[in-house]
């Protein structure tokens, strides 16, 4: 059985979140839905990222076990076909070695988050970024996220519900950029890791964006991050500003031979 | 009675364009109708330009006239307050003097229209961009633009509808870059003129397709143009790409005092 990956854009809008559930829309159902008319009979697909209800994706990565051998751009074509009218689109794809793992396989995923300062409420990007009405300010922010940097124990930013087995988790990279856009002050924060924690980044934007608003300072988020509590967490950020955008492998499966 | 202009984004696709109608939805009636709520009675407001079904606009400017004396600010937090949940958004507004008029004292109109070329379907950037799925060259688009750029007759390029007493306009710009997205190859065209004719941006858009596609050459623009013809048009492309960005005037209603 020949293995395919397969990177995947999606609005996480309709959908529960990326994980199969029985009674609520998902986005691994619908692929797998869409694998089941190339193929009939059950299909289980494996995801880099399990992302929650209201994230999007621009490059989670997933893989799939066929029958018939595929080219990689036919693959593709038949899966947009069926996915149709969804908001999930297969925007590569490319055969792998039968060991090849979307999960176990990957050595770093980045996100990027969307906060939006502006009064008026928002329209055209309604749902696709976080907005608040008020200013924020870019620096103290910068400050506080370099305290997040590195190897830490961050029990304090992730979801009581998470199952990783330790909380010892190595964040590479939190760039905060403040970009004037045409609807307004949009903040980006591009977040860079091995693997994240359940809620983690949200964890993050949430705590900081009171870093930006000035209720918090800088070191209060030191502070937080050194109590290993939970409960010492600013609140968690909405969904809908999240996107998975890229997952890294030992070797890109989708570069071009 | 006071005047006041607002600037105005909207998302196109709910509405059936910018004007009021009888059994449809429009931006015009929904602005009109959350007047209604501030002072009871009949609103009737004017646009600088009038946008066609499924065309955005970052920049819209209207004016009204109102009965009481409204700050600028609570006008235009109300009047959003009052929009909710449509995607139609006061992003600014100014009291004017009463001879001021949001289309008759407007000199120049700036669009933008967005044109992604991909295979996959679009999901994050739908009804946002018009989305081909062949490969466009930059180039000839632009060669074929600068056949447009100044003051012509443009019968070819404006619609059989079109109610202005002349096809002779000016095109001051219509700039075409190709940027690099994580969505694909975006094609960003930027058009500025005092003011256009129905359906003219589109008509541009539609045929620099083509000569994108190589389907046509920058010279059969230019033969198009000097026919005066609206058969010798391209296709028209659809409205979801178009924006409406900015309107100028003489003196900036909206600039900060």
């Amino acid at each position: 059985m020949p293995r395919y990956a397969l990177k995947v854009e999606y609005e996480g809008a309709p959908f529960a979140g990326w994980q199969r559930q029985a009674d609520q829309p998902s986005v691994q159902g619908a692929i797998e839905a869409a694998l089941a008319k190339l193929e009939p009979g059950e299909h289980t697909i494996a995801a880099a990222g399990r992302t929650d209800a209201g994230v999007h994706a621009r490059g989670q990565v997933c893989h799939c076990d066929l029958l018939k051998d595929w080219t990689p751009f036919r693959l593709s074509e038949a899966l947009n076909h069926h996915l149709k009218p969804l908001p999930v689109a297969i925007v590569d794809a490319a055969q792998v070695a039968d060991d090849w793992h979307a999960r176990f396989s990957a050595v770093e995923r980045q996100y990027l988050f969307r906060l939006v300062a502006r009064r008026a409420p928002m329209t055209l990007e309604a749902g696709q970024v976080w907005q608040v009405k008020h200013a924020l300010e870019l620096e103290p922010m910068q400050k506080a996220a370099a305290h997040l940097i590195g190897r830490h124990d961050f029990t304090t930013f992730r979801s009581t519900m998470c199952q990783a087995q330790s909380p010892v988790k190595t964040l590479d990279a939190l760039d905060i950029s403040e970009v004037e856009t045409e609807w307004g002050t949009e903040f980006q924060f591009r977040l860079r890791a091995r693997s994240f924690l359940h809620n983690q980044v949200r964890s993050f934007v949430g705590t900081l964006e009171r870093v930006g608003a000035g209720a918090w300072t800088p070191r209060d988020v030191r502070t937080a991050l050194e109590a290993r509590d939970r409960a010492a967490c600013g609140p968690v950020s909405p969904p809908h500003g999240l996107y998975l955008m890229h997952v890294g492998y030992p070797s890109d499966p989708f570069a071009a031979v």
